[in-house]
């Protein structure tokens, strides 16, 4: 089906993909032959993640080119977070419905402004006619066993988040509704146009984390995977969740504490500690230049509990409702 | 937009992507957490090869789904052959409409039929509602700086290509008509929808072949790379351009030159050659399993030239009209 197949995909790879700034000596060949060759560093482990971003689904069509370029990559990076590596290589496979240059330079610009901060360099890809749809993956390395899992939370260690939790769900709402903004409505916007990869608190977390994930689905889903995957269960004190001024002035008290443990795409990272490293957790916030909060604790029971000053609810992975 | 964004992906992941056979050793951590954690091996280099198929765009929706899964594989496998790398590793993004149970078993075992074949394990990925595509990424080893490329063809070197031409193009016509088909037929059919990758050649290619390029754009078309890559040009013989049986029963045997000239998704390797090797490559066909055609010559001149009886003829990258 070649006729038709690929209009113009060596102009939009030349134009628009290969003119990165980042060069890496890891990197034998990039793009432009039918693979990339790479070199992983000796005595460590390559970790891959990959995700889809499609229209409509994960963000909506009208969303500035430049932020779905952004996030397509952060949203990655955000994967490498979460198992303690650092990012290294990326490929970009972008399917769009017509290839039209400002939209392709703003895309371009996106992806790059968080590559190059990152020194990732782009390797390959596919650039294809359909649906508007991003694929990216990215690879990093871990020295050899210390990739960050889900599985290795112990009872008794506490529950840690970065960041404030609710603001990408909330912007997303806002995002969709037209209308004139505040300060803060933009900065909720932007924050789940442009979320921020822990990238940085990820490597910092290497051996010393019990477990790790990113939050991306929200805050009870993600940790009950955690949970799940480790063979425990958590208590969490649900006014201990980290929640920003812009929120606080957004949203009436019950959203706030909805959008903090339900909204997803804050991409954040949730991480377990055991309790004789809180005091190395608090003073490295500052040097990592993020929040981390305390939220809960790790416990023994396999089942997730909110505990605050009213009393003691279940809390289940799917929702809103089982959440007060 | 976690709501609604992956209804059962678990399950689907669960029920039709982590039951595999294949188990290697240098997977240390596979599906199921924010990444998969490799070992890639010492003294080698990583090749990665990624490509998207879009429903309607490069196969057509209704075709079987265990097709769409081998196939998926397979055009990445086709790269990696071209690199020269030998198989470890795959990624698979899929995006679907609505999660049927009889199409996602029938498209794990297509994918699994050849993934199994090749001891490749799945270690990823990412299951999306969307539109039907399927993304996957391929990764394999070669020893280091013995990665085949494009760009180095040098002019008196033979061109050689493997398997048959113009089948897959044929195929895919008579797919897309409705009706009975001869043995033949359903022979031009398969060889569309289940190509086969030629990993073994591209590794006995290593050291030898001084470019390779696998025909997925169609012969005229992936030579003109090859030779655009190396700074070179090409005269081929259309009358030894390799043509199946069933493609001589049938179409005309002007179709056939068309098909095999400019038809793509054949997935066979084309590659140039030191005369001196011949020889070598004659006598290596059997053991490889495939026919090896020569079907021309690199020259200096950059430029494609077809060279029969009736005389010489400038070939252009993009076109039916322009072969004769």
């Amino acid at each position: 089906m070649s006729g038709g197949k690929k209009l113009g995909e060596f102009d939009i790879i030349r134009d628009y993909f290969m003119r990165q700034r980042v060069r890496r000596e890891d990197v034998w060949l990039g793009i432009g032959d039918d693979g990339a060759v790479l070199d992983a560093p000796p005595g460590g482990q390559l970790v891959v993640a990959v995700d889809t971003l499609n229209a409509d689904i994960h963000f909506p069509r009208g969303a500035p080119a430049r932020a779905i370029g952004y996030r397509a990559l952060a949203v990655n990076l955000s994967d490498l977070a979460a198992m303690g590596a650092e990012p290294a290589w990326a490929t970009l496979v972008l399917s769009l419905q017509q290839a039209d240059p400002s939209w392709l330079g703003d895309f371009a610009k996106g992806f790059f402004e968080l590559a190059e901060r990152h020194e990732i360099m782009l390797i390959g890809g596919d650039t294809i006619r359909g649906p508007l749809s991003v694929t990216v993956a990215a690879y990093g390395f871990v020295p050899s066993q210390q990739a960050l899992l889900r599985s290795g939370a112990h009872a008794g260690d506490h529950v840690w988040v970065s960041g404030t939790l609710g603001d990408a769900a909330a912007g997303l709402d806002l995002l969709r509704a037209p209308g004139t903004r505040s300060e803060a409505e933009t900065w909720l916007i932007e924050r789940f146009l442009r979320p921020e990869p822990r990238v940085r608190l990820g490597m910092w977390l290497r051996q010393r984390a019990t477990a790790v994930i990113d939050v991306s689905d929200g805050l009870v889903a993600d940790l009950d995977k955690l949970a799940t995957a480790s063979g425990v269960g958590a208590v969490i004190q649900p006014d201990d969740l980290p929640i920003s001024s812009a929120l606080m002035n957004t949203a009436s008290e019950q959203r706030c504490a909805e959008f903090a443990s339900v909204g997803g795409d804050d991409y954040e990272l949730c991480f377990t500690m055991p309790p004789t490293l809180r005091g190395e957790v608090e003073s490295a916030a500052g040097e990592l230049g993020c929040r981390l909060s305390r939220i809960g604790e790790i416990t023994a029971e396999r089942q997730l509990v909110a505990r605050s000053v009213d009393g003691e609810q279940l809390l289940h992975s799917r929702g809103y409702d089982h959440f007060g």
